[in-house]
């Protein structure tokens, strides 16, 4: 058995989708165009704290998944031999011949905002139109793979606002959910890491992987009978120009500094700079500050000291917070120990701690049956997750000081920017005053707000097109022009909305014509059928 | 390039230990027999509750990636590659061709407790012994590999305890991190879901693929004009002796549930049972009364209520003293109600909701080297991380009612059954009371117990070996086996141990010849080097 394909192609899936599609094409169904359309409700809460954004990940690797996943003979054979519970065969061979031919995502379009870009609840991220039975399939798939990356960037977003210009390394993959650590990896370096230990997948993103040593380096020579001293001097001696050195193997302050310290004084006779010191237990802003004055006091002051032991952004603000006041207390200048600090974040990172998952939703927002296209609507028990209808444009809002103010969700059909062709360009000055725009909540009939013309500089279409049925149409960025995009995007953010403790809410809005086909299919599902005159 | 080999074969570990095991091989100790132990210091706090022991799990696929992985052409090309931040060369030809011949888990020996067993912290869970460079690189991969099918496993046992007999189902592919999804979903098998959604993986594993429909299928058929009944009857034609219908996109009890009753009631006209009906969103507990009489007065109390939206133990402990209390003020049968839950459970057993790593940690406590073996610790500024050094065997005690009572983790060459050979098996009643055991606590001088003789029912080694020199020595046992083993001794914990919140702690306590080499090492450190004389 082919173990990767059977278990990590199309039938990385939820069984449910094969049936529902087997049921679509009996009813000849399964080659209606249907649109659904991907989103999140809610920002990553940490308990804690919250996140007022998301950074959008992981859209390159599903385009990969979806070149690569099909029905090939493998998995046909895979269900021919599936039973229901009394035994009897659950797919029949002209829906698996069927698949067989057709069970690619060949006919799939696909349009996205960009991986990196700044994303916001309810709002379109990916929007999948295609055949109905296969659209159905990428469901599961394309939550799995973009769900988890985005989750892993927005963190490490968070970790970057509160490392500020510091140096962050991704630590995780020993604590990471088995291979999606590699994922968590990849989406760390767009949300804000520099560099990844995980050498593998750093390498195929091409960035070098990064590192210091273990305990058991220095446990190892103690065990031998030689002493702290000898392994540092042994990894100075092996790698003269990345030396950094874990100093808590046995003592901190009396027994690693003191030996690191004695190591880059040899170091230096040689010509090489040393690298720093690791803290990976203990009071880190405490020992920092005397590592600090220690490695100053012996003339080191370029010498780096990389914090690591479950950090996170709240973590890594308390620490910084701690050294200013207590630098200032002692007299010490704490922007010359905070400047020095390099953050390993793992664990905390790779998890998303705190809230583990993203809830990102596939829901049917239409639907090409004989009668021409029809919008789909999900309705709920829980008023907030009813889903908002129809084929639609994205559109990001800037204020006068070039501030991402508010995304707008409108009809296919609606250009908020009036006659002018935008595409993503500055408006021309003059003429703004011409457009105030009406924004309406997405389900709260009382809510609303006109946004003067005057106060808008910039009118931004978010969905590109991606997938043109199944050949890509877009340029596929590299990661770094994904962490460009990233910087660009979380510096056009509000401060209040970049907040790492209680954001400001960011206004996720809809057109009055959105909002009047929402209601007209909410009043129609209440009479029991889509009204198709609409 | 070959993708899947370079980053999720032997280069899916840190960079740390690659740069370590060069060190290693410049000084002649890359061949040095070394033992590294595997286990967790703290068992998963979920914020709200806590676990009172871990499920094991993930071992089958440790011995799969070992067997797999190696430094091939690739891979040392790769490294050749590698340069230090100033642009010299990392890696050095003599080490690259050093391990491209003895660059794999060939000449490694492992000893571990079965998947599916309980186990607790601060034991060794897994054993590694072999070549210092080649045992160095495995930590990252191991704890990978074990840390996120244990957390997962576990916390599948505790859903099973709160489900008690219901059917549980796996159903979170979509919110797994990433390809991880596939190591989740045979945790949660083994842990204690009876079944998954996630299809390739779960026939990979051999339990078929469970699921209902999605949303999606009646909004589709409202989209064409059609209604929820059609929907329901469409998916009954198809899937009649599978017929589980989801009732709450319009109206749970308005719509959904009088709609499935009618579907319900053609089938039994046609020889079919129904299945049942799924809810997804509301007030489960009530909505579950509700439904589960008006599938009685409709005729069908055997058709189940499936469940799903969020769930975890607590929320299913919750949905059920909610009925019992509920129904009983309505003179409803609460029995009746919840025997006919299902549990589908998705986001928050598979990413392990509010406890998202398991902190698993590979250190190393013995060392092989010039002057014969020595043990090794690794002490730190945290107390509660100084490690247990040398080579040990970790012993199950169990008490008069054949409950286990405790870990003991002893010198390699202690027996605490005496002179009896145990081998697992029950002791001779006449002859446990010559057996007082001391136990003392790993860490704290003064906290230890005396364990009668006559209150030990069975000593019981944990560890078994499973690789000797890279070759199996054990069966691998089957999922079902691994479940059934994990049924077993479940059942043989204190009810105290396996309580949902605020779990008794369970002792893990060290022989007084452990606790004194520990006395030694630590002693002998503080003087700067390990007393070769032990």
């Amino acid at each position: 058995m082919n173990y990767l394909s059977t278990t990590e192609g199309i039938l990385f899936t939820d069984q449910y989708q094969l049936t529902m599609a087997q049921l679509y094409f009996r009813l000849g169904m399964h080659e209606m165009p249907a649109q659904f359309d991907h989103f999140f409700r809610n920002y990553p809460d940490y308990g804690s704290h919250q996140a007022g954004y998301c950074v959008n990940a992981g859209l390159d690797w599903l385009i990969d998944w979806m070149g690569a996943a099909r029905f090939g003979e493998e998995e046909i054979a895979l269900m021919r031999g599936m039973t229901s519970s009394t035994g009897r065969r659950l797919f029949e061979e002209d829906f698996l011949s069927w698949l067989g031919s057709n069970g690619d995502f060949g006919g799939i379009s696909l349009q996205a905002i960009p991986e990196g870009r700044v994303v916001h609840t309810n709002a379109p991220m990916t929007v999948v139109r295609g055949p109905l039975a296969l659209a159905q399939i990428l469901e599961t798939p394309l939550l799995n793979i973009l769900n988890y990356q985005t989750l892993i960037a927005t963190k490490a977003a968070r970790v970057r606002e509160s490392a500020g210009e510091a140096l962050v390394l991704e630590f995780g993959v020993r604590r990471a959910h088995d291979r999606g650590g590699n994922a968590g990896t990849r989406a760390a370096l767009i949300g804000g890491a520099d560099f990844s230990s995980n050498a593998g997948i750093s390498h195929a993103l091409g960035y070098p992987p990064k590192g210091t040593h273990a305990h058991s380096l220095v446990q190892a020579f103690l065990a031998q009978g030689m002493t702290e001293l000898d392994a540092f001097q042994a990894y100075a001696d092996i790698y003269p120009d990345e030396c950094l050195l874990l100093v808590d193997t046995i003592d901190t302050l009396a027994s690693g500094v003191p030996n690191a310290i004695r190591v880059f004084e040899r170091l230096r006779r040689k010509g090489y700079a040393p690298v720093g010191v690791r803290l990976d237990s203990g009071d880190l802003a405490h020992l920092s500050m005397r590592v600090a004055q220690m490695l100053d006091d012996a003339g080191f002051p370029e010498a780096s000291i990389v914090l690591s032991n479950e950090l996170d952004e709240l973590i890594i603000r308390e620490i910084k917070l701690q050294i200013a006041q207590e630098a200032a207390r002692g007299g010490l200048d704490a922007d010359n120990i905070i400047r020095r600090l390099v953050y390993g974040v793992g664990t905390r990172l790779i998890t998303s701690a705190g809230d583990s998952s993203l809830g990102g939703v596939y829901k049917l927002v239409g639907l090409q049956g004989k009668k021409g296209w029809r919008p789909a609507i999900k309705v709920s028990e829980d008023p907030g997750k009813t889903g908002i209808p129809g084929s639609k444009k994205v559109w990001r809002i800037y204020d006068g000081r070039g501030r991402a103010t508010a995304d707008l969700l409108t009809l296919d059909d609606e250009d908020p920017a009036g006659d002018w062709r935008l595409d993503g360009q500055q408006f021309p000055d003059d003429r703004v005053a011409e457009l105030p725009l009406r924004l309406r909540h997405h389900r709260e009939r009382t809510k609303s707000r006109i946004l003067p013309a005057k106060s808008i500089s910039r009118i931004e279409p978010l969905l590109l097109d991606v997938l043109v049925e199944g050949r890509l149409v877009c340029e596929r960025p590299t990661t770094e022009q994904i962490r460009a995009i990233r910087r660009a995007d979380v510096a056009s953010l509000d401060e209040g909305v970049r907040r790492l403790i209680n954001p400001h809410f960011y206004h996720v809005s809809v057109s009055e014509k959105l909002w009047a086909l929402q209601e007209h299919l909410l009043r129609s599902l209440s009479k029991g059928s889509v009204d198709p005159a609409f």
